[in-house]
């Protein structure tokens, strides 16, 4: 193969991490750099450029590198910007894919956002191999999700579908980032699960181990390792969430009946307190015609590659010119 | 065009209705026999097969038909089955395409449900002409959808996707047919509206023209014309159905992003009594990305044809063999 490499990039709040990738999913060299410290996008392309010429060099240059795929928040396959994402330094529509092929020796950049790139991803080097249809939700500081049907990711006639997270769950519900009520990532995201045990540590008085803690700073982390040790409030937690997660994705199949919903991100880690709770609401809730048939899957992308792997698969659909 | 018609076949739980169209989406000829006669599947395709055979005879015979697509409540367009549908008199699997292209010269038969079947009619001859994403709505006595991604029907990994009848919208709602609670068909069906005629009706005491009619017998054409006489409660029925259903398309628009929803079927004929509040629910519910993007339309096809012209266009599908 001429072009036998494809590169991803992962553009983060906080870091912009980036690598060589070969075709059987393997990062060959990487780097990464700080997004949040560029609040003027031509520092961060320039530095950005500075640091993918030092890897694309150091894989033979150029000529080895078949696409760049690009992950980022609000990033909209269809036109290749950034559209008004909250967590990024900058603001209104910044036509990033351009502003990278244009420093890059003009090598074809293909963008979408994190979530997106993350189905992308489990469909080309993980658990959704040879699946055509599935969900993949990210449970990190906000829920997102990238839905493929048919074995084609779904874009909408904007390039912006696929925000599970922003699906109301609640009436009257807790506020969102987004400025709404109710929404899935204000309660199944690692930050809504900390307002959950905030919550519950201020409406009741039963003993918990989380006590011990400010609960201004507690983490989905912190929970997990009280419920480990037995704490029963701890454990409630993850079963407040895990109905509510397995609630909405009864919903999710509704639409459209995949073969199975992957989970993705930090929340994971919590396992079968977790995906009990979920694989038990969700069958309780979902249809009859649905029932027993959607797995439950955690990602098989490793977390610390996975960004760079899912952006880096948008890579290979650059067609050849 | 050696083989320039199709067939298309809408079962209803009362009737169902088949005829001939051409290319144009014109119904050539057509026919009907009742659906709920026939409790055996083996006298249903005995009578259908020998109306089918009358309009394919003044068609010009078998070598003029291309395909033949059927919709039917609960018809899987993987399996050419219908799968336990309660609205019909035969009980588990019946291979419905199988047997209907078994008595009719081998035709090949397509079939779906029918909501999916009214969404490729949409499409083919209808609103949707030239959309690839749109999701269509079908309200009747239950609430039915197709969602089209990409410009192709989105039917999951088993067939069955697209239930967005019995998405849940209110949490301890009202009891739905499928025997969940809270379904949206529970409340935005012809059905649902007469319900919430009732429970109005039941637990308040202003005047209505309603009040003069017996509430176990009332229907949502009741409704619309007490509404256009400008009867206060049955305005505000309309605008409790709207806000449920807006908030859902809300919903849906974070899925997969359409260019339109299209609405289908009787209620339709409310016409801004109830897309006003969809319109106006459905933009105060979605997330800002979305605000102003996606079109709420009626349905161009016929009422009295769009379900044999829907399933029709199923039969365009067949591949040359």
């Amino acid at each position: 193969m001429e072009k036998p490499y494809v590169i991803g990039i992962d553009i983060g709040g906080t870091n912009s991490v980036f690598g060589v990738v070969d075709a059987r999913g393997t990062i060959l060299y990487s780097d990464s750099i700080k997004t949040g410290k560029y609040e003027d996008i031509k520092d961060y392309i320039s530095i950005l450029s500075y640091g993918l010429k030092g890897v694309i060099e150091q894989a033979g240059g150029p000529g080895k590198i078949r696409g760049i795929g690009v992950g980022a928040p609000n990033g909209n396959y269809f036109t290749g910007c950034i559209e008004f994402a909250p967590n990024l330094p900058w603001k209104g529509t910044i036509p990033l894919a351009q502003l990278i092929s244009e420093s890059t020796w003009n090598i074809p950049v293909t963008l979408t956002n994190d979530a997106n790139a993350a189905a992308i991803g489990e469909m080309t080097y993980g658990a959704a191999r040879g699946m055509k249809d599935f969900i993949e939700i990210t449970l990190g500081t906000g829920v997102g999700s990238g839905i493929v049907v048919g074995g084609t990711l779904v874009y909408g006639h904007d390039g912006f579908a696929g925000e599970l997270g922003h699906v109301k769950v609640k009436e009257n519900g807790r506020i969102c980032g987004c400025g709404r009520a109710g929404c899935l990532e204000a309660y199944c995201s690692a930050t809504g699960v900390a307002r959950s045990a905030r919550e519950m540590l201020a409406t009741r008085t039963d003993k918990s181990l989380l006590r011990d803690l400010n609960p201004e700073t507690i983490t989905s982390k912190d929970i997990y390792d009280a419920a480990t040790k037995g704490d029963k409030l701890s454990v409630e937690i993850f079963e407040f969430t895990g109905n509510i997660l397995g609630e909405s994705l009864s919903n999710f199949i509704a639409f459209s009946s995949p073969e199975a919903i992957i989970l993705f991100g930090g929340l994971t880690k919590a396992g079968d307190l977790l995906l009990n709770p979920i694989r038990r609401s969700m069958e309780d809730n979902v249809l009859k015609v649905f029932q027993g048939k959607t797995k439950i899957l955690v990602s098989q992308l490793k977390e610390s590659d996975a960004a760079v792997l899912g952006a880096s698969a948008l890579g290979w659909e650059v067609k050849d010119s």
